[in-house]
């Protein structure tokens, strides 16, 4: 759900007094990118990179961010204070703007919604869960584009398979996931891909903080490679630290989750309490 | 420009009381389609075409029109007399609809703007146009998704290389332009992709016009092939027979507009006076 204020265009107002025109090129178009990142207990989380990205992806596409990174956090620090929460979800979004008859960008639309903050239960963190598997290359794959259309596409088939995501397969290439990235764990080696993915912030957080535990190996992974995998598991902002124990129909090493995501699972907690 | 009235909803509304939400699928995911068809002198051209594509581009990433096809030409019919205008373009757009924190389809969003109608100056229909040449190939091509965010990358490139439209290929093979079809004449034979493009109802009223003076060829064009070509134009519903004298670097024929794609123009100027 969304919290009863949000940031567009300069000030925060309630969710339901802003509105975007049926002429952007965010709408018409597709033409937008966004950020999703997240507070705990009242402190934005890794706010600088996201910001970082968010620029990044802004700028694959010809779009600039038209906030400084101490504007942006303000705002992000104004949203929970107004929305009296200190666990929730920011998704920050910039597209084209309004145009007329034309496929050239205007004055963008720039907004944050605040969310509420989103886990896994429970249930899925200590129990695992499973990936279906699809042939997919993400447009500008490095970006946060609001190019989606396939994963909203797969919902469908993704319930019908009882996975709780969707992975992206390219010629037998592991990327991503649709909203998250992979890693596997084979003997004392944590590996992921690097290649046509987007570089998550909790994946990141995640490299950095298994490196006294784990060698680490940021490479090309074929999916022949993750079936054999001892444990998988995937990240996210609202994911964290996410065990598989399925893909397609096959199942992960016992079909339990395993002991080193479980460190990696209280690694975060930890990461999470320290910030 | 956008006319006062369009469609949003379900009721024919001025432009600046309609408005979308911040969290619409097809802001937030890109998770859209649109049609793109026009009236000549008060008669909507070729609608039942334009209104099948439609279904079929929502099929395509699994949304469906929530109107018949009467409704769809009583709608269009309403708009031209509302806004007092009988030539018009109108943009038919269906998006996902609002959602909260998920990727599902919720209630679409469906309106169509009144826009004014479009055509190139007297002076480019006469002296041709130029084409820059890029590498790309779109989202589901047979289908028209909001999805455009590399043409709108694009657009300062475009600029730079002084040419009209941008020509999509993919390893070799011609597609289709960002916003319109591509036909090369040589002897008699008018030869034009089939495959990876968007139909256009104005390639399809070109190809039937054209039967009787040339052979008809739809099948694979390589991009040297259509530098040999002896005429080049491109089609669409807002660009109409639109010649091209110039793609890249390299011109076409004797870089002056050709007399059979002339015959063409005048053709089409036919079409659209016996409707």
């Amino acid at each position: 759900m969304t919290h009863k204020y949000c940031y567009f265009q300069g000030s925060i107002i309630p969710f339901d007094k802003a509105h975007i025109s049926l002429n952007d090129l965010g709408v018409l178009r597709g033409y937008g990118v966004f950020d999703f990142y997240r507070s705990y207990n009242g402190k934005p989380f890794y706010l600088k990179e996201h910001f970082a990205r968010f620029q990044n992806s802004a700028k694959s596409i010809g779009l600039k961010v038209p906030v400084s990174f101490t504007q942006f956090k303000k705002i992000t620090l104004d949203l929970l204070k107004k929305n009296k929460v200190k666990d929730a979800s920011f998704r920050a979004v910039l597209l084209g703007g309004p145009v007329q008859n034309s496929l050239a960008p205007a004055k963008p639309t720039f907004y944050i919604l605040n969310e509420e903050a989103y886990a896994p239960t429970g249930e899925q963190a200590k129990k695992g869960v499973s990936l279906m598997i699809h042939e997919y290359l993400r447009y500008i794959p490095e970006a946060k584009t609001t190019n989606y259309t396939e994963a909203v596409k797969m919902q469908k088939e993704k319930m019908k398979q009882k996975a709780y995501e969707i992975l992206y397969v390219l010629n037998g290439e592991v990327l991503e996931c649709s909203t998250s990235n992979i890693f596997m764990i084979k003997g004392n080696k944590l590996i992921t891909p690097s290649k046509n993915i987007l570089k998550g912030i909790t994946r990141k957080v995640i490299l950095k903080m298994a490196k006294k535990d784990f060698k680490i190996e940021e490479r090309d992974v074929k999916l022949e490679e993750l079936f054999s995998a001892d444990e998988v598991f995937i990240s996210g902002t609202n994911k964290e630290v996410l065990p598989v124990v399925r893909i397609g129909n096959k199942k992960i090493g016992n079909g339990k989750v395993g002991e080193k995501t479980k460190s990696l699972q209280m690694l975060w907690g930890q990461e999470v309490s320290n910030r």
